[in-house]
């Protein structure tokens, strides 16, 4: 079953916000059976709206909207679903009752812009909001179910959550669609896909590969769509024994695994501990580390060592090294690395020292120059790079290789 | 003028990729004064693509596509473009030589994969790319453009930059958009509706205003079409400073301003220096610190104390404090937040301990439960929350809030 999802509003169009309401519905779509046929993006404008609802119809049952339904002005979804459905606007009690338990215990006034939410289409089953004000409209006109839901992540998730998934899922024959990653690193697609070509050829005619990649590491992606769930995953798991040999070390996880995670469960694995001490990266591979959930089992903290000062007196780097060579040296991010290892007494630890930009790059040392070591016991490994000038880049690029060098050191010592 | 980006890939559809692409190439169209009429995400499908094309070139001039033309059987497009403007495929030898002298430094063998990239159709125009293999296709037919891009991000932008924003800036007639986003926090949607109801019904035809909220901010976004950059800037400028006496204090910044960024001003002129000792944050506040440039000027550094140890030995927190108190306390929090102003020599630091989850609550404390406090010379403040038991949404919503009670209290100070 396969439906569209349309999200509504000029800041999509003006790349003032990054749609991430649509990938997480078809996600969730996905798992419960259904396909997103296409994604549409329009203005807040009557008739485009009208327009992509109109073309959606033609091609699916289905449309989830999202967008559009605040208190203020320049939402139009509402005021524009009741004409094209034809249908008069009405005052909806519960849905005023909704708002106002809901405004009340914070202190807030029920204000006209908060009234006006409690106006409906009567053509439409109100849905209920129980994280913000707008509620969400479910039609089923014309043979075709058109559902709206607030542009907030928070408040669409509830909504979808509670309403929106189960009904589908009635409604839905069952037809599942089953995703497995592979996550490669330190190969590239070309050569990836030359190395699998044969076991790729080999699939059988149910199975769909595809290639992500992203810098530094390639997501193979096999999907399987039927019936019978089981029967799928088992077909693709028997693919992925097959593959496994062909690229077992370009392999650092599956499915939702990060770099970070799965050197989570490395270090968890081997009773290994981790600290980390960060200059140009300011505190994001920490971040990156924190994300996953139980790394208390092995994280022990970090320092973000954005001065000197810092970098002499809690991670103990020596002051001639500083003068000598530079903070962004090999010298000094061995002694951060080995600093942080004593600091906090961890068996691995990973330092980064670099210019992250846009100012502070000399010729020697240009924007983008960044070392990164790793120690492990009285090993040290170190190694420089240059991520280019862009700010934001070299800080993640850093990162990811940070833990790069961090997984391969683990390996190298442990598997 | 007006133009839709076409975005092609299953895992768009599927929810696996959150597409940035088409924000960026929207921002950068907007300054060369083209705008995004519709954007249509669709799957690698044959079927697909030419659908979204047919009914893109039925309401604009131009189409841009970005995705679908990498080097392995998965990617589409060059084949499907190729097909609808009816055009042989023919080898490439400057392509060729592009993508070899790309391949060759780097120590990789041009392979079959490799090779198919260099072929495009005859009727375009290729692209360069200096970024990666596959050239980007210009098609001039039929009274209409159709460019086809990489879906990898950096060579969509080198592409963007280097042929298509300049080719399309010399087609369009000059129109152009001005965006102003006027930042505000502390303040909920309909409340600040009704307090800038009359300037909004003021507003010059010519401006439109919007409302982006999200989680503790609004934006407010004015924006103008015209022909005459200069006089919209202007017109823009005189409605901002009539609106802001009516929201003065809810005011934090402005367009590409973020928290981060608004305290780094206040910092910097107040001659003043910064600390953080994060817990349950593990390094996402340095992280949302150090990503602003210039940071150096007043942020000397941060410590994620994820262990006790680290909390004890470097932030000098009381053993007797935790044993007592827990590490979740305002009485451990209030020390850590001193002892980060203490080990780093700081004006101000901002601490934060809490429970991110999913393990680890308890009763007393549940996840999502988060002690933050600021310390500035010897006053402190501090304060518990509750932010719901998710651990990402706990991590980015704490360091918010730490990073605004922060802002608060330079404001109390030296405003």
């Amino acid at each position: 079953m396969k439906l569209n999802i349309i999200t509504i509003g000029d800041e999509l169009l003006y790349g003032q916000t990054i749609d991430t309401n649509s990938a997480w519905m078809a996600q969730q779509l996905n798992a419960n059976g259904w396909e997103v046929y296409e994604k549409i993006a329009v203005g807040d404008s009557k008739k485009n709206i009208i327009d992509a609802l109109i073309r959606s119809m033609d091609s699916v049952d289905v449309v989830l909207i999202t967008g559009g339904l605040g208190p203020t002005s320049d939402d139009l979804t509402m005021p524009t679903l009741a004409e094209f459905f034809n249908s008069s606007i009405v005052l909806n009690n519960e849905v005023l009752n909704d708002i106002s338990s809901m405004l009340t215990p914070r202190g807030i006034p029920l204000n006209e812009n908060n009234r006006k939410q409690a106006y409906v289409p009567e053509k439409c089953m109100p849905i209920r909001n129980k994280l913000g004000t707008a509620p969400g409209l479910w039609f089923n006109e014309k043979g075709k179910i058109v559902v709206s839901m607030p542009g907030v992540p928070h408040e669409m998730r509830g909504m979808m959550n509670d309403v929106v998934l189960p009904k589908l899922f009635e409604i839905n024959n069952h037809e599942v669609l089953v995703h497995k990653f592979i996550l490669t690193i330190g190969i590239a697609e070309a050569i990836l896909a030359e190395k699998i070509e044969r076991w790729e050829k080999n699939l059988p005619p149910k199975l769909r590969l595809a290639y992500l990649p992203s810098p530094g590491m390639v997501k193979l992606r096999l999907t399987a769509k039927g019936n019978n769930k089981e029967e799928l995953e088992k077909l693709i798991t028997q693919q992925v024994e097959l593959l496994k040999p062909i690229i077992y070390n370009y392999i650092f996880g599956y499915d939702d695994d990060t770099l970070a995670s799965a050197i989570g469960k490395l270090l968890r694995k081997h009773h290994l501990t981790l600290s980390v001490a960060e200059s140009c990266t300011g505190g994001y591979i920490s971040h990156l580390i924190t994300e996953i959930a139980g790394c208390s089992d092995y994280f022990e903290g970090g320092v973000v060592s954005y001065s000197n000062i810092i970098k002499t007196n809690i991670l103990e780097v020596k002051t001639e090294s500083l003068n000598e060579a530079g903070a962004v040296s090999k010298k000094v991010v061995e002694e951060m690395a080995w600093g942080a290892n004593k600091a906090f007494g961890t068996d691995f630890s990973v330092a980064t020292s670099g210019i992250a930009g846009p100012t502070g790059g000399s010729k020697d040392k240009p924007v983008g120059t960044v070392w990164i070591a790793v120690a492990y016991k009285n090993k040290i490994k170190s190694e420089k790079f240059n991520f280019g000038n862009n700010r934001e880049r070299n800080i993640i690029r850093a990162s990811n290789m940070a833990l790069m060098m961090l997984r391969n050191e683990i390996i190298s010592e442990f598997e």
